[in-house]
């Protein structure tokens, strides 16, 4: 698996379309990676598939039912490694054996341990020429949740904020509401749509009493919910415990004063005894297969994340208004001077309605 | 003068071509306003001028010398109307007179007291014919300042600001060296070069002790620096004062305690007793033919001319980076809630090497 691979521009344009199909169940798949599947025979796709929900076919599958006795001796184009294993449907590397499917291109291996090179070494037993490595990069970053779970042990983390153009979250009365127009909010939601897990801290529980749930529509998926909460100050009238779905809250060590279902608390080891440990909640989530982590909290706990190291991206929506003496849009009490001012990556900007939106890799 | 004309495409086009002219002067003009002039003959540019600086010919003039014998019977498109005053050059409508030319189309009409509907006036008067009002929002916009200081008494005054992404001006230990890069740095020449003024706090001064000049190839023009300086604590060491150039430096009613060559004191009556009164600041900086003030200032003189209701333009350079615990971007105590929020006009927004420039109207 070594190998670096040579790819013609008509490989790179089939695995851009798998790409693009992939991205149809970006926000469904979860915690399952996002997979798209074309199959193509002499320079023509005869099939397509994407994976949309756990439980429910691979990308392989449905490609391989659209192309039918086609298959046979054509070329795959899939977005990661075909599975190997019998997880809640039966390995896609043995169906494209058994389809006749004469090459295999992957866009890279399954990071997953109970597949990891097996699929691609099960198919290259097979006969079938194989070769992975196509458009790695956006392979990795499509599901950069499920990358990191398995490579690093914690999700990716990524940190929205929305402040005005002097940098505030607030008024100088602590008002909030709103600060970006109408067209951030909802692309906002499409940022939730595709976490396992929204996060936020007591704080602005207390303070907004968020319902912090999906408003997409024809999504029902549910994102865990993940409340920082070192001295357990949740109470079970939260907003967000009277809809569907499953909260976590996570504690400093004190122990739940209520027990609810759909609610786990977790009490975390505090070194300092004040504050909730973040790099084990990360790994705890991790250990729930949560892949990405979209966080909406203050500015505190905001910061107190990238003074963790715990940050991999920042989604700043930032709105033409001035706020004065209000909130900063973080905290970040450890950096003493100049010289240790954080340096970010513009991944990506672009105006959404009458804001902007700032993408950065931290 | 207050018939609204109906235009060509073609005159639209010739009246574009004389605005990208006048631009020419935008950094040289001053005080005189930037004017771009075409002499169109039979459909045919014959002759292009524009005016370079006070004291030189006028655009007409220049693009009269080019069109010799063809500007009998042209069309003349101004974007300012002529002059009819004798000022430091003769009046450019007899010029046109003499010249022949058919008809004139103006821009916009003049606000300078001595000329404001003279020099149209005349070239009616000769037989010529003439129209006004062709793209004259491009045209006010070419010389804000100059509309502002005969409209409304004061300046054009736009506040420049380099922050980071979380809209602080300093690091934790107050450095600001350089938060943006060298492209946005050198794009703020820029605006200090079409400024008439360049004005700043006595705490920028004492802690920065910055120079305030210009520093742009073949531009030796130097704009009037200004000190807002309330108990006359700007000494005769300041690195501004040993360069060429006028200084300004307004105390609320604080005598000054030194005098010097190309030094002037203002005593401003301070309501307050405590502070520069910044209206009668820019009343004083108006009669002295202060079109555009470019202000780079700290936070709280920043604020205080956003609260005086004299800021028209706000240019914020920011970096892509995080200060935490800096200083803000302005200071703005008289905002006291959510409601009382400021919103900016977005005029342009655009990336400079690593940092993104916005311009808003306020």
């Amino acid at each position: 698996m070594m190998t670096a691979y040579e790819f013609s521009a008509d490989d790179h344009r089939f695995m851009a379309e798998a790409l693009r199909l992939a991205e149809r169940g970006r926000l469904t798949a979860d915690p399952n990676p996002a997979v798209g599947c074309v199959i193509v025979q002499d320079g023509e796709i005869v099939g397509r598939g994407f994976h949309r929900a756990a439980g429910e076919a691979h990308a392989e599958v449905h490609a391989l039912r659209e192309a039918g006795v086609r298959a046979r001796g054509a070329t795959a184009y899939v977005t990661l490694e075909p599975c190997s294993h019998h997880g809640r449907t039966p390995p896609c590397a043995e169906a494209l054996i058994e389809a006749g499917i004469g090459e295999v291109i992957a866009a890279m291996v399954d990071p997953f341990p109970a597949n990891a090179g097996n699929g691609l070494d099960r198919l290259a037993r097979a006969g079938i020429k194989v070769r992975s490595g196509l458009m790695e990069p956006a392979a990795r970053a499509l599901n950069a949740g499920f990358v990191s779970r398995f490579e690093r042990g914690r999700p990716w983390v990524r940190v929205k904020l929305a402040i005005s153009q002097d940098g505030r979250t607030t008024g100088p009365d602590g008002r909030s509401k709103w600060i970006t127009g109408a067209a951030a909010r909802q692309d906002v939601q499409r940022w939730r749509g595709r976490a396992s897990a929204i996060l936020t801290g007591i704080g602005t529980v207390l303070a907004d009493d968020p319902h912090l749930n999906l408003r997409l529509p024809g999504i029902d998926r549910w994102p865990l919910r993940v409340v920082v909460d070192s001295r357990a100050r949740l109470t079970e009238r939260a907003r967000m415990l009277q809809l569907n779905g499953r909260v976590l809250v996570a504690t400093a060590g004190t122990v739940s004063p209520w027990q609810r279902d759909g609610v786990e608390w977790l009490a975390l080891p505090a070194p300092d005894g004040q504050r909730v440990d973040l790099a084990a909640l990360m790994g705890a989530l991790s250990e729930r297969a949560v892949n990405e982590v979209h966080v909406e909290a203050g500015p505190i706990l905001a910061g107190a994340l990238i003074e963790a190291g715990l940050v991999d991206e920042l989604l700043v929506y930032q709105a033409p208004v001035l706020l004065g003496e209000g909130s900063p849009m973080l905290a970040l009490p450890g950096m003493e001077n100049f010289d240790d001012r954080h340096h970010l990556e513009l991944l990506d900007a672009r105006r959404i309605g009458a804001d902007w939106r700032f993408r950065y890799r931290l």
